[in-house]
């Protein structure tokens, strides 16, 4: 940093359960630099900062730090906000006011869009401003990386979630759905399968939204695992479409309701999941069929984080700070495996990952379009850390049915 | 038991958990008695037993019976079936061929009900048989019980769950319905208030199915809430009621779509959810309102166990055994509390348990019926376990907003 002054630091879009890690990394990192003055926390990502709603984080205790970076969710609350040029333009004479000289936004790839637009408008006043963006989402879409911070505990979630489903739908067979967060990207509905173990454990099936979902081919898949294993676990994205690119839930209305006047809520958080149970119970007349959508859990659950992800994102957030004051540079921080499992950090300018969705690689989809491939199995496992579980189940022995005939 | 013989065990119902630490409490309890031959477990609770579909018990190494004591979901498979008079001379024609002389039934009150018929037969007979019921409900709506084994885990879960939505509530604000199983009583949803710390955090609204939910009175409520807090975290029990004891999903499409064509489908899991989300929207005009319906997670989520809970399921099991072989008797395992906090376990007659409810007392809820009392809280919090978790917000104080005016 050329200039001595300030530095700012925010949290933007859907929380995570480790997005504090990267604040507190990025946060105790700065304050071992002498031309750091104060490290202001925006309240509610660039809505906060544009009413000058700061908090002075150099005036928190080391523990608290710590504790707080524990937390799930944004502990400086977030914002759905996506700044247009106008506002971009305020956050720049807001940073400008009180001489802030980097500012670090954690978020996702909008995060960056914005970084992007308001460094340019530094640029053209020859205001010396560090633009830095923290990667952050569950959804694991954004390009140049890895795997991002925060995806890694929510896959841990789901993955748990299907192997404690799968077992429950051992138990009281019958068919169950699962719908997973991840509306363009399917890597979270692709961990469900992350827990599997024995050969007919669940879930049997996984759609993604990577994927036309066809409501034939879904039926038939249903009607082939029930058939085999008296039960059928599914785990579906909430995004998946039709081939016209329309969501399913849409789609099913037609499908399974012909007389319908419109009245079904196309909005709620649990029609899909509702939809697909009843396509199956009506076609294939299974009575018990049963569905879940995991909905915000996925990236709230307290108490469900990947250590591995914890530490990642702890680093990402130091690393920012490294990046930026080692090379008086702007840029996004990105996760590159550099083995098996091992991660490096790198930085890489805003705009190579500025509004750019990364999808599930064709790779890591089966054939079929309904499952996933080994070669996912051995890329995220890794990322679920170090805590993880086996399934055991009875050995022993029937008993022949000789006693009462 | 006066005669040598076998055992026999099984588990019905919903799983939980916890409900194979009651098994293995039982089996290895069962080795120690030399007038007990064979342990047999039945495969899908009664319908596997009827059906003479056995596992032989003494052939599992005690390694296995561990590890598999520690995995959600019964191990044994489980079963919905509710044995009429005819049903229960078939599990005892079974269980005298094979010479079994103590049937020991893991469940709710519907298997303290078959186990009290079946004995009926076996007495009619001269046939020496004791019958054991083992309580297992996530419902904790078992009546003699202070708790049942399952409630505590499922507890811990939908607080933990109550948590981190609390914590997402406050990140981006605007108002959160979570579901929670629970179609009479109303234990599980009000679990949502014991991870309260802060006097702003959420859960702000609790609605049990010990109380007439009134739409009206509802609104004026999240109204309320969300006028103080600018946000609203509401647990309302899948099993609320209307005035006139309808579930409130039929109540709320009359409420909510006055021109309905009755097309809006009733028994789907997320339904109820969605229907009170949407009634929030349109009379209120609030933006943003989110519902999750937490689902089968409840009882099946890997890994969130409370040990206080494990510790207990595995004793009801032991103590099975041991009531039933010490005095000869029949009867139901109970949970006594005996301190602050401590149990006992007691031995009542089966017919105590069999067909009947527990419902929240009156001094568990509010005035107002909106919310659980410190008295509610003080009873549920022991039985989250040790591991619980504590809330951390940075302190920071806000920066002046004099720059850049």
């Amino acid at each position: 940093m050329r200039h001595e002054g300030n530095m700012l630091i925010a949290q933007g879009g859907g929380p995570t359960v480790v997005i504090n890690q990267s604040l507190v990394g990025a946060v105790k990192e700065a304050m071992k630099y002498p031309q750091i003055n104060k490290v202001y926390g925006a309240l509610r990502g660039v809505a906060g900062l544009v009413n000058e709603e700061f908090v002075d984080l150099t005036q928190e205790t080391e523990q608290n730090l710590e504790h707080v970076a524990d937390m799930p969710a944004a502990a400086l609350s977030s914002t759905r906000d996506k700044p247009d040029e106008q506002y971009c333009r305020d956050i720049f004479e807001v940073l400008k006011a009180y001489n802030v000289r980097s500012f670090y936004y954690i978020g996702g790839n909008d995060s960056s869009d914005t970084l992007h637009i308001v460094k340019q408008y530094a640029q053209q006043e020859g205001y010396d401003l560090r633009a830095v963006h923290i990667p952050k989402t569950i959804d694991n879409d954004l390009v140049c990386n890895d795997h991002t911070p925060g995806f890694g505990s929510a896959a841990k979630f789901v993955a748990q979630a299907f192997m404690g489903a799968n077992l429950d739908n051992k138990s009281l067979p019958g068919v169950y759905i699962g719908v997973v967060m991840g509306r363009h990207a399917g890597f979270l509905t692709a961990a469900s399968a992350a827990g599997k173990q024995y050969p007919d454990d669940g879930p049997h099936l996984i759609y993604l939204p990577e994927r036309v979902f066809d409501v034939d081919s879904y039926i038939e898949d249903v009607k082939r695992v029930y058939e085999r294993y008296g039960r059928c676990v599914i785990a579906v994205s909430e995004g998946v479409k039709d081939s016209d690119g329309n969501p399913m839930v849409t789609s099913l209305v037609d499908n399974v309701e012909k007389d319908a006047h419109g009245n079904v809520q196309l909005s709620g958080t649990g029609v899909l999941g509702d939809l697909l149970a009843r396509v199956v119970r009506e076609r294939l007349n299974i009575k018990r069929v049963r569905s879940d959508t995991f909905g915000y859990l996925q990236r709230s659950f307290w108490g469900c984080i990947s250590d591995v992800d914890r530490k990642e994102a702890r680093e990402v957030g130091e690393k920012a700070v490294q990046f930026a004051m080692a090379n008086n540079q702007d840029g996004s921080v990105v996760i590159n495996r550099a083995g098996d499992y091992a991660v490096d950090y790198q930085f890489v300018g805003l705009e190579e990952v500025a509004g750019k969705t990364k999808y599930m690689p064709e790779e890591f989809i089966n054939k079929e379009g309904n499952d996933v491939t080994e070669e996912f199995l051995k890329y995220v496992k890794p990322l679920l850390g170090s805590e993880w579980l086996r399934t055991y189940r009875l050995q022993a022995p029937m008993v022949s049915q000789n006693a009462s005939k």
